[in-house]
């Protein structure tokens, strides 16, 4: 008899997104005249930069003949953009990664969502509430956790509170914990972890050999040029961090499917019996047992980030969803509102008005301004009284939708 | 302290590809002017088909206009695409399959690599032997299974032997299983299921309540029509069996990656309490948490490979590769080789000369005709005694190929 995992089913049934389109169809059947201005989940809207475009075509043409056909690529990804990597997002901020210990993927959501499987079962998360919820269902599914609470809350899971208090970015706990999450510049907040707040988690990490999943893949929209880009700026970090990247929302990415994580080759785990073991040797199992690297076209669009052209362009892009950020955010601070984010990332963090919940200030901004936002409670606990708006949509979509909801 | 997932360890250490690598490597350094044939990895080699091309190129146009780009696609894919399969791969067979089954993704190899995750750690795993090693070794990361023993055999897992006597399609065992994997045209013995034996398998799975994997990512080699495309060809399938189909073979999409699962909603699993649950469910929740379906332009390839041209080209394709397998077959046969598959398959399987061993039959043949096999051993304790050849090359090599190991 097939049994399943019954890990599922301790997962909460509704996920955030699809109960947002329901509630946003619902809506628009209802007013069919209403134009819904969608700030709700974080997808880029501008076309691809040309210089990733030419790539692309390029690569399209050598597939279509017989000297350029490339059927499987190596396991890691093509070296031409593993080392564009290492020059471009490491050596330049004066960092030193191996171009083997770098792996190509598609996606951050699938890096951080597997990165879990080369631990034990019973490694102890530790989480920061709100949180991508990628980070907990996946451990959800493994077995990591007990069941939920009424407060949204699995069991074993050690959930670090991120309010105005800490910045929105906790510091290491008291408590014990093996793995943590973090995420810089920050989804949903769109907080930033400053390199004070690094150095005491990789201190934190080290003393405890416990692992850092550091998930950078807004990393683009950092202006300040003295915060870290990346985890290894911080020394030490090469000894107890996992770091994720993507292509994503620094290129529009999100329907091309390009990202990397880099395993450190001085990255340990443990045994039970207490040999140490390096995770790079495991990941490189994982991937190669259970992956088979980006599609050949998709690495060449990504290598072209890096090129003078390129750069300048998805630069260009940031710098225009940034400008949509400031709207939103000086917008709403003008009008009253407690605002948070918006500043190195594409996401402003808002405070409900008048007390309301999360879905009520859903429900009230949808049916009085006709604007999309996500709930923050969706989050986790500590984002109810919140909701997210994303700077992903036109300028003249962010001025009206600004617009609506400060009249 | 962050454990590891010991599991892993159980893993044997060497895996079959990267040692023929090697192994190559050191020869070619060796033989500097020796000119290698390589039949091993079962990669394609011919460019892709003109109307996927064509599609490819048009998709990138696309991406390049603000009315055209796409972000995020759906998460089982896009609906053309996924009408398409509907059609052309079931309903064109007499099968009804609903199109919201069919979950594209990037690969069968991550397909029936994933497919375990949601099904319960005490589960019973049954594989064929020789196998694809992905179905073992992701059972092996999951702690589905004990040690490795000294015959490469996992504690807990059946191993159901393929040989000549059983036309190397195994039927159902005796012993209890709760999932069995199985894959036609087989890799790496190119033999084929039969209607008769997916009956019988059908028959007992639904007798026991246990799940069939049908890997069918070779199901375009299929040169007679009475022969079963689908496992959902046989009745009562829909009911026991989860599918996975693959373009890289039928298209050349190794380097482009895109395959699909079909989890029928009359397929149920069991709580340990004994409550029956759709699986289906527990894939898409599986997908929507860890994965963001395909590339848009590879979702459109894809789906080119079902328009008339496209399936006229890669017909074309697979007749070429097939007339490579005939060659390989019949070239042995005629030289007294004992020789299977390679007729419904790209794969021919050789029962090594002289006794030899696998890895002996691999180095004499890289030393005497410089020709690069697939080591039977490699796919388990039953592939000993056997290598694998693929029809994965140029004619006039395969011609060479064929001429040197005859000689």
């Amino acid at each position: 008899m097939a049994l399943i995992n019954e890990n599922y089913r301790k997962l909460q049934a509704g996920y955030l997104f699809p109960e947002i389109g329901r509630r946003v169809a619902a809506f628009q059947k209802a007013h069919p005249d209403a134009r819904v201005i969608r700030l709700g989940i974080g997808d880029v809207t501008l076309p691809l930069a040309p210089a990733v475009v030419a790539a692309m075509r390029a690569a399209v043409e050598e597939l279509a003949t017989a000297q350029g056909f490339r059927g499987y690529g190596p396991d890691q990804g093509y070296e031409f953009l593993l080392d564009a990597i290492v020059e471009h997002d490491y050596r330049a901020r004066g960092v030193e990664v191996a171009a083997d210990e770098i792996f190509v993927s598609d996606g951050s959501k699938q890096d951080s969502g597997n990165i879990q499987e080369i631990f034990g079962v019973g490694c102890r998360i530790a989480v920061t509430d709100p949180v991508y919820p990628v980070y907990v269902d996946t451990n959800v599914m493994a077995g990591r956790t007990g069941a939920i609470g009424a407060d949204g809350r699995y069991q074993g899971i050690l959930y670090l509170r991120a309010d105005p208090g800490n910045g929105f970015m906790p510091g290491p706990p008291d408590a014990p914990a093996d793995l943590v999450y973090l995420c810089s510049p920050n989804n949903p907040t769109g907080a930033v972890a400053s390199r004070a707040n690094l150095e005491a988690w990789v201190a934190w990490a080290r003393a405890r050999d416990a692992v850092i999943v550091f998930d950078a893949a807004y990393d683009a929209y950092l202006r300040d040029p003295a915060l870290p880009r990346s985890i290894y700026e911080i020394p030490g970090a090469r000894e107890c961090a996992i770091e994720m990247r993507s292509y994503s929302k620094r290129a529009g990415f999100t329907g091309v499917r390009c990202a990397y994580t880099v395993v450190p080759k001085t990255l340990l785990g443990s045994t039970s019996a207490g040999e140490r073991v390096p995770l790079h040797g495991l990941w490189a199992r994982r991937q190669s047992t259970k992956y088979n690297a980006a599609p050949y076209v998709v690495q060449r669009a990504a290598a072209a980030v890096y090129t003078p052209e390129g750069r300048k362009q998805t630069e260009e892009q940031i710098a225009y969803y940034l400008e949509n950020a400031r709207c939103v955010r000086e917008g709403l601070l003008a009008a009253g509102f407690r605002v948070f984010g918006g500043e190195h990332a594409p996401y402003v963090w808002v405070q409900t008005p008048d007390g309301l919940s999360s879905w009520d200030c859903f429900d009230r901004w949808l049916s009085r301004a006709h604007v999309v936002c996500t709930p923050g409670s969706g989050f986790g606990a500590a984002g109810e009284g919140y909701v997210r708006l994303s700077a992903f949509n036109s300028r003249a979509n962010v001025e009206e939708a600004v617009a609506r909801l400060t009249r």
